[in-house]
């Protein structure tokens, strides 16, 4: 039987995600959507035969609707995560969950109370094979314990409305859930240092940034933030093991000899990177809910990303090493 | 509206198809199927909520089926296709299209009659994103003309049942069908050439291979078909152009420094290395269907490559070079 | 003791040898030269603190000459080798040893009438360290035998005067002896397909073309030569053997991420491909020389090349496959 | 004219260095040695055609001595270079220079009264193509300023005897010369972090480590110092530019497709990886002594890698980052 899923929030990602769900997801339809551009979302609704609802909480509350995407206004994300769960429904957030981890922690305990894990954050990375294989062979055991990762994140240009926080909230908020995953371990503290400025950010970025994570068990991490780097989409994540380095590639399907180079392409930017892996997360999601087996990235992912986000907010205002002294795993999270 | 499939032939390539189209193709669904043994297929049916036909034809005729996927024994494929047209229902067949070039000629002679493009051969090299993105390149302009092709078609072990003329018929065919397209012209003529044959094959089987293709306009192909090569399965195509040589990878997600070595991983068989192509096959197939706009190959191209095959094997025999003159191409297929 | 060298022909190949030998050759130094072009050749040798003799005869007779390297004009090699045999002095003659398989084989004779190996033909691929490991490789019996090799010759541009047989003669000349020595085989036939042309070429030169070799043990070798190819100076060697796959790298020692793309560079002419190659020739020469045991390519490798040449101009002509019948190599150079 | 060396300290790295000179270096030969060990030491000279010298300061006095090279116990390095620049005579001294950044600078001063340069330090990364390419490239200009290196030192295996603050003065001692040489700017700050400790150490070795530089232009470096890493001797060294980011290869000449991988060799060991460093090393000194024109690492460079080592052992002590405040570069190091 056919998933019927509201999605809130119809801005490019939201149609996106439509398109995704009616072109490409196995078992799920988009029946109704909602946003507060009222004739936009109408014509859309209209377009692909789904109902319109004037607020998100008409539309939460629908018969129509047996799952839930938000991909609303940022701020707005926390009250359709909790309206959601009050009417125990499986409810996808994109990230970030929640403003800041108060508002995470409110998410989580109403989880709790509800008894059950309902909330996906849109932590895609997982859903990639890079990362998936990478995983797979940390934790075969064949190489011992994993001990540092060498990673990167690089745009090639952010415009003027980017600044200096974001290098952290909207860029290294992926790797903060990604390789904690990757690990399955906790982080104990963070770090982060200002390289020299490329001449190519503006005064209110400073680009590019090294992130520094030590886990509980000492994993220490460097995490190159860099939002200008001109040249492309690029995504590094070395992990150096016991008896081996292990680390991902960025896929290729031709390289060409031309003009005195060898050369593969590199990706422009995140969507050509990572398309199969946003397809996988909605096939997994609808998967999921259809055997009621939930098994993505959790509320309690998206509280502890936004902890680890606020300790790097200060690691960069104080210059300091930062403390993150994390609460015990709610039973449900396990 | 969801296009309702019947299957003809339940064996193994059978049965993936049924779940590649029931569980990762958007818009089709599997409504029946047919074979030989009748238990397996009855239970089959049953099992994904499908009727079994007793026949092919039946099948074909029954108004639970939109179109047709023939994965019968490669002897019954010509008279499934053929009853296919006459029902006017588009046709998947798995190659071969028929047991020789005359019984691909009677096809491309019916779908003349009927007046429109309706059989599909399953050539999936077409699909892979690798071959995608080289014939792409290819006809940018930005490399000049194609003059010449090195490639290789290998698997890593072949059993006692394949022999010597099955590197052309079962294994170089995906090179016949996929290079044509990629450079887009026919074939002239043809060499086979045998080189030292190594310890790992049988007494019926002379591996590896050495084919040489012209096409009309003199691009000059190598095509090595080795099927004990032990190491992997691997597929090379590196196409020289006038200014640039292009070729596939062997994509890979990770890899590894290990015991004095820095790898990355060979797929170990043609399903690990095709089965995006595979799904992608059969989700462009779907699309082209409801949107009566047929796109793949063609019955015309299951032709040119029974014709192409016939001259290998004559090549082999008498150890010459030999001529292929193709008729010209009916208009339906331009 | 340091070994004193006559140079014969001071042209571009000539001084470039006369540096290698007194910049870089540890044990040799050159004492002495000749050449139709007087003033050139006596200043240079001023300017070397070397004697200039006014003949190639005069020179090597000299008591200030050990041993003897030919750079001369191509048609005067046969006469200076012969020269030097006659005084028994070693020699190292540039490529070609002679100007025909007759002439390779006075030289021969000589040879084996002195009784003792004095010439060594430059062919400097042996001497190239990715050859030299792929040799070892080979013959390391990890592999089994070799049954394939694909290679490729690839220089960015020729000029007017280079016309079609000096692909055989000029180019493939090198592979021509490497590939033998490589697979420790002889050839026992040939054959030469002509690609589409590029339109890089001009009138006189069909350009690429594609050279097959197979081997006494029928090991099949397909080549590549293709001397407009614009994009820079491109050798590949990829060694089919029964278990494994070996070939050249291109050597790099820095990549770039730049404009979109993950590159390293190509070579932009030979002298910058194998540099290092030349050197250590001379200097795995020189070493011989001192301890009277010679290891480099023979005047036997030069006659057998020029064999090989002439069939394969022969099959460019007929376009048909020629074999190749070599008398049984005489003993001095087993 | 030949230069004469005279070697003091004939143990492992003396023997080999006497042997690069007297057998690959161009222009010098070894006409004097000395050592604690006389009687080896003095069969040594004999085999060689050399004096025994009883003392380094005779060897040093000797008029059969032109310049002098010191391999002998770490300890005595000081007082050799001292008298040698007493005696105005050129010393090439293998790392370190003295015991600490005091005797460095004793050697500074005594050069700096001398009044002109004539020590050499062994920091032969300099002489490593992929360094000397990569360097070429960040001051090519194309790519913008160098912002962020991100570099690795693994060796396979460390014996008992290495402990944790050898990570820094025998392994990133390396680094901390070649990486200042790199970017052409001196160390404003250092830090040190001590990752999760792998199994394959003992109880006096802290591995890995990761230390952290800051230039006086604000460039971030990270490097791991990874002793036990057990799959290979590998060094990296991505340079990230405002425009680009370079680093270098691992120079491989052939790659193998074997049992499912397709792989590059990692080197053994530092002997493999960088002999030609070595060598060229010594043929660059002996050239610059003939033309007496110094341009390798100089007594300051040395001086100044004592002071950064020193800076880096309180690093780790204190776990804090500790800022270097060098003096004004003396003129005759300009």
């Amino acid at each position: 039987m056919e998933i019927k899923v509201g999605v809130i929030g119809t801005g490019a990602i939201g149609i996106e995600h439509i398109h995704r769900i009616n072109g490409k997801t196995q078992g799920a339809r988009v029946t109704a959507v909602s946003d507060i551009n009222v004739d936009a979302a109408t014509a859309l609704a209209k377009s692909i035969d789904a109902e319109f609802f004037a607020t998100g909480e008409a539309l939460i509350a629908s018969d129509q609707v047996d799952v839930v995407v938000v991909t609303s206004w940022d701020p707005t994300h926390e009250q359709y995560v909790l309206e959601a769960i009050k009417h125990g429904k499986y409810v996808f957030c994109e990230k970030p969950l929640a403003m800041d981890s108060d508002g995470c922690r409110r998410i989580v305990d109403a989880e709790i109370a509800y008894g059950k894990k309902l909330v996906q954050v849109g932590f895609m990375r997982r859903y990639d094979r890079g990362y998936i294989e990478l995983k797979e062979a940390i934790h075969s055991g064949k190489y011992g314990e994993p001990l540092m990762l060498h990673c990167a994140h690089r745009n090639p240009s952010a415009d003027e409305n980017y600044t200096t926080p974001m290098a952290i909230s909207n860029t290294a908020i992926h790797e903060i859930d990604a390789l904690r995953w990757l690990v399955e371990e906790d982080y104990a503290s963070v770090q982060l240092l200002l390289p020299k400025k490329t001449r190519n950010s503006h005064k209110d970025l400073h680009d590019p940034q090294l992130l520094i994570f030590e886990t509980t068990s000492g994993i220490t991490i460097d995490l190159e933030v860099f939002v200008n780097c001109r040249f492309g989409y690029d995504i590094k994540c070395d992990v150096v093991c016991e008896e081996a380095e292990i680390g991902l590639t960025d896929p290729t399907y031709i390289r060409t000899k031309a003009e005195e180079r060898n050369y593969t392409a590199i990706s422009p930017d995140w969507q050509t990177r990572f398309l199969e892996a946003y397809d996988y997360e909605f096939q997994i999601w609808v998967q999921a809910i259809q055997e009621d087996k939930f098994t993505g990235p959790t509320a309690w992912d998206g509280y502890t990303a936004s902890i680890t986000m606020m300790a790097l907010h200060e690691a960069r205002e104080t210059g300091k090493k930062v403390n993150i002294a994390l609460e015990t795993c709610p039973d449900i999270y396990l």
